[in-house]
């Protein structure tokens, strides 16, 4: 990853901030000759879109995708993908008072000590309006990747856990949490009106799964298929930890529980289990993608904090506007997106060195 | 990162196979003008050797680092510096039956679906005799560094945690598993003895500091420091989980706890907390970079796994050969390494795109 | 450069097609606090623009740059710059026919063969249009270069030269070629506009010259000034050569004759000459910079050329629509360009590992 | 190409200075399951060696390369590949007196420049030492591009040229020029002769062609085939100009006469002439490749030349030691090795982006 720019051979560079005319991103290195309209973009930038429920931002954006470049006639054609969204609900008068002060959490104070200026509305380059592109990038990276299946759950939301015994993917599409367990779901619909009503936020844990994985992605060594996710998804907006299968769980265990033993069945090696969340030495087993998660409370919240201004005051910040009190929610298709990229940019990667060879994947 | 080459501007390239005749790496970018000699580096992998203590691997390596080129008259000359560290005790015999048969939790699986052939003694290009080549590069980045200090501790072994109240970093250097805790270090010579007579293994949990780091490293959106920092440390091997500042725990925060409040002090601008772990928007705030990083159990135990072999039959695996029942221990000097090296690499890329102005590290 | 981006640190990442609904390019690294609004940008693009003399393409395209981020309130902030110019002049209808068939010396057999579908519609991606991108970005690279002056001038075409007794750079404003020789400008009127009633075509060889250069600038052994430049300037649709100071011409002199000798004068290193063209051992020396390149003759002419379509029959090529019969004219301020962004991204991989040292850049 | 690194997916970094204990390069991203053991490499470096001739320098090295990595029983694995040559004839006292003078035409001014500390033994880094490690790593690129054959040849030494009626590539081997007309081969050596006793040197011009390369080779728009090869040409020592086919002379040529003709032949598109170098719009046609690179006359020389030194004297400077006359003629094998490198990179590029589609190189 290079300043704003992401994978190498399926590469995405994006651009644009919260209020500005517009965001965007180009795409390069897909392959010629995939069916590709906004059609195929549009429903996943559909699901993080925002104003849907009353747990996201009331901030209004259609996020209507266009294609500028890329395709022809339907198709792919091997040049770079040009994605641009137009900004259109910027209210830019609600951020006016902190164009002088820092916002604890926020990257403002960072930004203006790198850079000495910085686009202060919205959160500029900051926002998590950038993860917008990253979703029309994963949806082309989707395409590439045929019958790989990815999915995202929130498992925890605030403190608060779910019971993987009633674990249902189909229940993440009815409630607005992309949650697996409809009675956590109801509970923290109850949590996190209480959370909204107050003012104040909550962070949460996400869980990617990826199944159909072909055996061999991942360039070892300093291009594993771990470490490009688990850089991939600490870029995400608030994201504060990774895990790859077990986690830091897995540190307390014994070699012996961690151990993922294979057998032949059907001609096939199979697992017995999946501490590993399906990555050995850096590279894919064939086995599901498993990787999870956390984000930290949304930093934009009603109770007042101490902080600093530009000019050297302490002052006392309040962030009114527009924001998400689980700002974890919307990372869900961020993260799956973020997942679908890497993979496609491996499956490449893979193919170029190995192509024709066993487990090679053409 | 690119397949065995990491970093942008300082940047380490590194080769070698656990059985080879040597490992090695190229460190290109380095400014010129540092005074280095092996001096700086031997004692950086000294601290990582194997064979010190009888809880880490037996095999005697000297690890005994030369500088090929790059330096001149004990200077860097900007050219890229080849470090070169022979293989002394290999043992290859050790090894002969796992050419057939794939190890649970190794990369032996792997390695054959995705290339068709690999060096399977002492784990080839998988084993953890790799992450010497870090250390050594992590050396010259601290050079760059100044007065940037970086430490790493061992605060969990097994499912066995510290005591925060008792942390003392001069502890560290007093027991062979990098304790802050000299409580906890006790104990855990106890319940370390007994894993290896077992010829069990545990995992770990290991902490890193950085403290004294400018403010402004991180380029965001897809290098931002922490992106980049948990792609690095998820790249040591063994490593399931990286944390920044309170990482998963966050997720239970309210935005209330989480924010760092900041007030002026002295003309600066200080922070009553640091629970994001130094870095807010992927850019330093100047509060110690604070992360964490997760080593699963060492797969090689005495106990017989189910497994299959190359010819698709099913076996029982034992792993005999010298082994580490905890190698989180000696993972300390090489995640401080990989923290240096990301460190280094951002305050090169700051340099050259922030140079002179406000908060621009020259 | 990778596939459609450029540069390492000041780097330009471009899209679009000669008949979509836009093209343009995302310039990342750029410093922030410059100064910039479009109108740093587009007097440069009108250098560029079709349609401005009868010895350019009759398509008309305003070519009006907008800056849709990366700058508030008149000055860069460091995140990357979307620039996007609409294609308005498209005309596609002209194009209909060489949908089937292979124009000689044009790019529709390789992107057929490597692609399997192309947009063919003006040349698509391989049209010169998308130089139009090189020369937005190549203004902002010139706000980094200071005081670095950029000139080009166009020093042959076809079969006839100049007189560089009477290199006058003022003279490259008042004459549609870019000619340095007023007398030759004269005569190539004469000889262009026969090459353009007829139908036929003429190449061209462009001098670029940077003077004001720091010294210092280039990163051996890959990276080298000229390497980097070289790749840049064959980039350029149709280019076939590059040299850089006496280029070809120096493979016939003798060592002594080569040898630009040095003095000291006013405290300064002085040369008596410029053979290297201000680069040795692939970093610049202070002299000026000074490089040609080769451009073609438009492949599209009206004379019928033997060719084939994509269903493998033979057929005769006439290629009708709007060409520039010499497309090396519009060549110029696109190699400019180049240069300006070879150059600052030098400047910037300079400042990063040579900063604060002796000859270092800042 | 990134300071000591050049390729994409087939990525070498090289190291070493020419007065140190070694030089040597890690190949990176070599497929698995190539057969190659140290007699697949030798043969290239010796035909690169010094000291076969009295037309090359004198010092005597055997440039004996060991794998040290990446092969493993004979075949390659997939991991990097360490490649490592000893220096054995230094001499450094031949060098002493230029620790202090910048030699016109070398690099000692701007490596000091730059880098305020310099290797100034035999050139240091800047010797033409380091294309040894070119060699050897072209050799590998070689296996990976099977039937392609690559071959080069003087065409020109110093003024004189070649007859190309009486080319014969069995001559490049039966001459100690690498030149392909045996009436040219035999006056040149009387030319060389002259020159080498006079302690003058010359240019030269070489001819670098490839047989049988795929057609779909190349990832416009940054990444042309022609573009990465200017590159690679213009990073050899010494090297002024790089063209691909018919380069300067295609400014002189009409459009008419520039177009390559097709026309079906047994089912292939075949070309009547090849001006364009077989490269159309930065893509491979199928049809030879040729470049050309033009070297400039070695900068070392008995004449006394004016120069400076470190502390601002005015010097006349003599270049004793061991030189080639003209090192041109060494530069025939490296430009080779480059050019096979090139060609290595894109093919796996294009497998990576194109595999299973029309053109895809499988």
């Amino acid at each position: 990853m290079s300043h704003n720019s992401f994978g190498h051979l399926f590469r995405v560079t994006s651009w644009g901030e919260s209020h500005g005319p517009a965001i965007g991103c180009v795409v390069d290195g897909c392959p010629p000759g995939l069916k590709l309209t906004e059609a195929d973009i549009q429903p996943w930038l559909d699901r993080r879109r925002p104003g849907q429920s009353k747990f996201t931002t009331q901030r209004q954006e259609p996020d209507s995708v266009r294609i500028l470049s890329g395709v022809f006639e339907g198709q792919t054609t091997g040049t770079p993908i040009a994605l641009h969204i137009d900004n259109v609900d910027q209210r830019s008068r609600d951020y006016g008072a902190i164009a002088e002060q820092f916002r604890p959490g926020h990257a403002d104070l960072t930004y203006d000590l790198k850079y000495g200026v910085r686009d202060y509305r919205g959160g500029g380059r900051a926002s998590a309006r950038e993860t917008a592109t990253r979703v029309a990038a994963g949806a082309i990276a989707r395409l590439i990747l045929g019958r790989v299946r990815i999915r995202g759950a929130l498992v925890q939301m605030g403190p608060h856990g779910i019971d993987r015994a009633r674990w249902d993917w189909a229940e993440t599409e009815r409630n607005p949490f992309w949650c697996p367990d409809p009675v956590a779901a109801a509970s923290w619909e109850t949590y996190l009106s209480d959370v909204r009503k107050r003012g104040s936020s909550c962070g949460a844990v996400i869980e990617l799964v990826a199944d159909f994985v072909p055996a061999g992605l991942g360039a070892p060594i300093y291009a594993k298929l771990d470490a490009d996710l688990a850089g991939a998804l600490m870029s995400i907006n608030a994201v504060k930890a990774v895990e790859i299968g077990d986690g830091l769980a897995s540190a307390a265990l014994s070699g012996e529980d961690n151990a993922d033993e294979m057998r032949m069945r059907d001609g096939e090696v199979t697992f017995a289990s999946n501490h590993a969340g399906g990555i050995l030495g850096g590279i894919s087993t064939g086995q599901p993608i498993v990787a999870r998660f956390a984000v930290k409370p949304t930093s934009s919240i009603l109770a007042p904090r101490q902080s600093v201004d530009r000019q050297g005051h302490d002052v006392d910040v309040v962030t009114k506007g527009r924001h998400d009190p689980c700002v974890g929610i919307r990372a869900v298709p961020v993260g799956e997106a973020m997942l679908a990229c890497v993979l496609a940019d491996h499956l490449l990667r893979d193919r170029a060195q190995n192509s024709g060879r066993r487990g090679g994947n053409t």
